[in-house]
């Protein structure tokens, strides 16, 4: 059985309803699609990137800064408690086969830089235009649609 | 539905043909009660981890040491390409809920330790006598009781 | 006696002869106010601002991705061979007490948005502007200036 | 100029009075052969290390868990406030050119078996002679000694 597709979310802790509503479906469109939700395992964005996966009996990843993995938003599926602080970011991007990013503030930036600097693909959902290199969409829809394609070009490449 | 445990197995990359027994064993075990096996991701003990998992359709982590995904082993059901060198050792044990240690050399000693520091039980199978706060069993059908039993123990405590 | 402040430089590390000479000029005024220059150890901007220091008898450390102490830039006085790859960016960021960022890629711009998300005050030199939280500069005396400023005042109010 | 000599020095954070002043006089030496003091930047051995070297106006390198550097103990030179956790272990002996332990738990155990791991001579002063690989001696002096022998000859042989 070959390894599942892996799609990093990223995006604030503290989103709008609207961006919380767009990360919920993309963690559903993920888990419809058979492929596995990495994320910071934390809330806003994270939270809800798990609970779609969730509503689709899918699994969802959450790589925590702390030890603490009673941390964990309640639809995470598996744990990795890293205790490396800001640096497990660069562990959420490098997990991922393809990387979709919400808005959100600095720590969304930091991961999204480090992905570009992996070489992942990142496709953002009406956020980040001003980031050379970032693939801006207007759904989740199309978000997933793109990422997932990236995802298995890069796979069936054999690239990392 | 409650986060399945975690169970991180440990041991040497180039083992005997009786320990990698004794790894594919405890991975069969660990799915067969539903559980997660997180390891390094690669060779000998690893490996042979999640192939035991794999012949009970369970899940294992494979945290890697590169950003290389395709170096994973190939029972490996999700990969964390951390590209932290050795220090993945940490992550390895931190996402553990309880850790078995199979025989090994130094990379297993900095892992007992790192588990031991953060309060983890650390069940060895004939090995590691040595070093204080291990328990040792002689098989391991005792060894995946003994951590499941702590693991347990640990979560309906509500402790990380 | 107080330890000394600690600037982060950051940036290319194939830039342009005159960037590389923005860099050499910040290091050499960093050593000269008696503080000490942090960077990630390898080539370009990182090696002149190392060389920059040397000129003035002044300490720069370098923490470089991998083991490989040999790899650091010829005038690093103090290597930590982090081992970590990318993840090590988070370091040379939380080890300065206010950062200078150079013109440069994603890697660069990873290192700023980890500042930012730390709360460290973040001087560039003609680049970045795009980039909010960013202060950008035109001259290596003003970014230095400006960085040793925040970061005297940083430690007079006893912050990290 | 050449870069100086770096000796991890690692122990416990709760030291007897004796062993705390072994870390002392360790660093002295260390200090007095124009070598730098790396550990952990906090209490105990760490912070007795770093006030012998200061002692002889050496350099002491604190590799902090977390993000305070305000943390450190009084007498580093220069702080990495890493915020990797336990995972800053790594980082202190990969930035040995060889270690000297002193007695400790299980956060010494683990430096010991990385650095093992990685290949650097670990000295031991009265302590720790059940690990393979480490050699014991029984002050301070020779403990030093052999650590500086040791560094010198990796780094002339050109090994990292």
């Amino acid at each position: 059985m070959p390894r599942k597709i892996q799609i990093a979310v990223i995006g604030d802790s503290q989103p709008s309803a609207e961006v919380a509503g767009w990360a919920e479906e993309v963690g559903r469109l993920i888990a419809r699609h058979d492929a596995v939700v990495v994320c910071g395992g934390l809330g806003g964005v994270m939270a809800a990137a798990a609970r779609g996966a969730a509503q689709n009996k899918g699994t969802s990843i959450g790589i925590l800064p702390t030890y603490e993995a009673t941390s964990a938003a309640p639809d995470i599926s598996i744990v990795i408690p890293s205790g490396l602080g800001h640096a497990r970011n660069m562990l959420v991007v490098a997990s991922g086969d393809a990387v979709i990013a919400l808005p959100g503030a600095t720590g969304t930036l930091s991961e999204i830089a480090l992905a570009l600097t992996l070489g992942k693909t990142v496709t953002a959902i009406r956020a980040w235009s001003h980031i050379q290199g970032v693939s801006v969409v207007q759904t989740p829809q199309e978000a997933v649609q793109q990422a997932l394609h990236a995802a298995h070009k890069k796979v069936s490449d054999g690239r990392n």
